[in-house]
């Protein structure tokens, strides 16, 4: 039963000496209706769809804001119930669409003591000893960037958006500063979207889009573009795109960069982290050439969400996010050893992602996150082996990083399409879509270190019986299908009835 | 003592159906260390200083990236102790400096669940249940905004700042429609900062900032400027000044904006959950006059960073905000039914912020929400009773939310803004300050529901004695010290060895 609120006693707080012993039972409500959602769940993703979820979420959920109170006990309840239940969950195996990974326990309990302690990094006066810590913290993860240079710098950021965003801005203000008011952005048409919309928020002209070859950026198409262009141009690169996990050639890129007189921003949002493994960080050789560099650590780096970074050659570069206001970083405050935290970020209050950062990183330290992205590394070839082996199946290549696209040999690009829909609609799988070389595939992104061969095999086994199911049940007549590509000339298969 | 990781097996995730029991014993040495790390604290901020504070954290917490890990158990008990031993903690009643707010346990603990379930806001298939939750909830908080409007709409933001920047970006582009490349930004001089850094970031001319009367922006004011102006133009104002919590005459602004065809944005991002309280929510009438609205709940809303949001009239207003990323939401996918999030943000990846909001709202309900908030605007009524009685104090003015101005009667400012940092680097109180009416002033934000009126009474006595050690303690010659604003008149009292 709801228990209304006392209204003569304010509800607990999380802080102050009894702070811990009030979250306690209210963190074991939390532990408890996680476990009966998963279990209510039963596997990746609800079943049913959009509309069944919302439908199912509104009858749990509503009324969303209520005049009097359920009390704490039954809000938790029932809410975190619903959500566990309706959550599409990266710890289950058969849920490998994105780049969307599942936390670690460890770093999600440091998030609780973030949540808890409430710091705010916009004010010494509100995190003073977190400050510190995200000053050490990213520090050392700057050096891992740039290991080569005496003042790297880092900046907290919540993901590639925004560390795109940031270092378009940067660019530009470099450009401004030269009396330049805007910089010409150079892409691939493998950059993440948020290149383009961060040009289109900074008011500067639409990025100069330039194709890829096998979907990665080649130097001397950028040598061309740059050869075209007057004034300064920022190029971006990316280290690990979001549809194959491709890594551009960035030590050719830097080179050709550099000859023009240009900058480049590397988008290591994903492949970032491979600088922890000594297997995998010559793949992101050429990094320490770049005028700034996003990286994730919720993607390949096992976080909750958020955890991006944005490291920069020297502390110098972020001068241009300096600003003032009096109430949180007055001069005379600044003069007598107050930090000025305001130009670490465009947000004012800001939360302390640090510390599960920092928590993740002495847990295991750069050997332990290594062996994870080993692992991860390691499974995405044995699934690309599986795939090759599979005689429904088609590999569109070796993975790169740890993402997969493969494809029902026979299906056309619709098919696919559907069959992708069907696997989440019927809550048993979520694998996502990528285009590639002309046509769509099914993507398969591993960030799951606890995957077993085993759990691979019966997944290609549910997609090629789904593809099978799918031709089966579509409607004779194919003339009015949404297409979202072409068939090449090898897939031309029989589309009906096989 | 730290236990190694074992190299052969993954540390545990949060998710899945082992999850919760794995979070567990994680969790219980984080309420541990919280515990022992509010105790070493023993008070609202750390004693030493920046300075001190800096190099106990460096003590405790490097490396902060080794090469072999400590484990799990070590990492947390050693990183969130030090970081609660070295934090401001705002459910300390002399905490008390910033829209920094003690969060509710029940949110906290909401926010667990957030973190170990990590759903990504930008697509259906990594967070089903979620993004329904989020449209329920927003829906609900778009409407009281806007009560008396069919289908008015709310985003999730990570707080003011935010809000602030994606009003002006809202603007710009409506302007862009009609052919105009920029819109001219009008605000008071008591506008949040980051409404300045919102117009560099987009490209837009300065604001125009007008002066302010008794800190709150007047309609002839805004009437005169815009009455210069041609072109498009976005009228900031402010409900709830960081300065001094003082509400713009909304009415009126709304006003005078409609007449010349402008636009307003209202940052009311402090005082914006006034709207609860039936004894407050008059003092935002005009709200709804707006074509957007910021309201952070992580101010008079007692969430965990981040919880801002910002309303809007209609939801096609948010339609510059559309984009497409085919991986997230292809064309057939959205035709199939699935939910196309990614214009509900500048992010890309984004957090569950919406949970602990839903949590809030159904365990305290509109009811719950308005009784603390009634709680912290009497007590700051109360304490401004308490600064007009005391001999040494002066009080500002009457506070209009929960924000209290005073100093002690015979400081210079110079002497003020030095009491300030003496009580923080004792490590005793944690004030705010602010410039009002040509002069620096002690700040106290009042978000604390459970401080009691005693608290009140021993921190103006800690105020006023600690003036009097400072004037003592002071060196003879003042010359040399750093003024921040100047004396006016009646501020001329002995200067020395009073």
């Amino acid at each position: 039963m709801p228990t209304p609120n006392d209204p003569g006693e304010p509800p607990a707080l999380a802080g102050g000496a009894t702070g811990p012993s009030q979250l306690r039972p209210l963190v074991d409500t939390v532990l408890g209706a996680l476990s009966q959602g998963a279990a209510a769940r039963g596997g990746p993703i609800p079943a049913g769809g959009p509309q069944a979820v919302a439908e199912r979420l509104r009858a749990q959920a509503t009324p969303v804001l209520p005049a009097n109170g359920t009390g704490a006990q039954d809000a938790l309840r029932t809410l975190v119930r619903a959500v566990t239940e309706g959550s599409a969950d990266p710890a289950e195996p058969y849920c490998a669409a994105h780049l969307h990974c599942p936390p670690l326990a460890l770093a999600v309990a440091a998030d609780l003591a973030a949540s808890a302690l409430n710091p705010s990094m916009d004010s010494w006066d509100q995190a003073p000893a977190a400050t510190a810590l995200e000053a050490e913290t990213t520090a050392a993860f700057a050096a891992l960037v740039y290991p080569d240079l005496p003042q790297p710098a880092c900046l907290v950021t919540t993901g590639g958006s925004e560390s795109n965003q940031l270092g378009l801005l940067l660019a530009r203000e470099r450009a401004r500063a030269t009396g330049v008011p805007a910089v010409h952005i150079v892409c691939g048409d493998n950059a993440h979207h948020s290149v383009h919309r961060a040009a289109w928020l900074l008011g500067l002209p639409e990025p100069r889009t330039l194709p890829t070859h096998d979907g990665t950026l080649r130097p001397a198409t950028v040598d061309r573009a740059l050869a075209e262009l007057r004034g300064p141009a920022l190029v971006i690169a990316t280290a690990g795109t979001t549809d194959t996990g491709a890594i551009d050639p960035l030590p050719g890129i830097a080179e050709v960069t550099t000859a023009h007189g240009a900058e480049l921003h590397i988008d290591a949002s994903y492949g970032g982290p491979l600088l922890f493994s000594k297997h995998h960080r010559a793949q992101l050789s050429g990094l320490q050439s770049a005028t700034s560099v996003g990286i994730d650590l919720h993607k390949l780096g096992w976080q909750p969400i958020a955890a991006g970074l944005l490291a920069v050659p020297d502390t110098t570069a972020l001068r241009p996010l300096a600003t003032n206001a009096d109430y949180l970083n007055a001069h005379d405050d600044i003069e007598a050893g107050f930090p000025d935290l305001l130009g670490r970020s465009l947000r004012t209050t800001r939360r302390p992602d640090i510390l599960k950062i920092a928590v993740t990183l002495r847990a295991l330290g750069r050997d332990g996150l290594a062996q994870l992205i080993d692992r991860v590394c390691q499974q995405a070839q044995r699934l690309a082996d599986l795939v090759e082996a599979h005689p429904g199946l088609t590999l569109y290549a070796r993975p790169t990083i740890t993402t997969v696209l493969f494809r029902p040999s026979h299906a056309t690009d619709a098919e696919l399409a559907a069959i992708r829909r069907a696997l989440v609609t019927s809550g048993t799988a979520v694998l996502g879509r990528a285009h590639a070389a002309g046509r769509l595939w099914l993507k398969a992104t591993l960030l799951n270190p606890t995957t077993e061969p085993a759990d691979f095999t019966a997944l290609l086994d549910l997609v090629a019986r789904t593809a099978r199911e799918t031709r089966t049940g579509r409607p004779p007549s194919n003339g009015q299908e949404p297409s979202t590509g072409q068939d090449p000339p090898g897939g031309n298969a029989p589309r009906n009835g096989q």
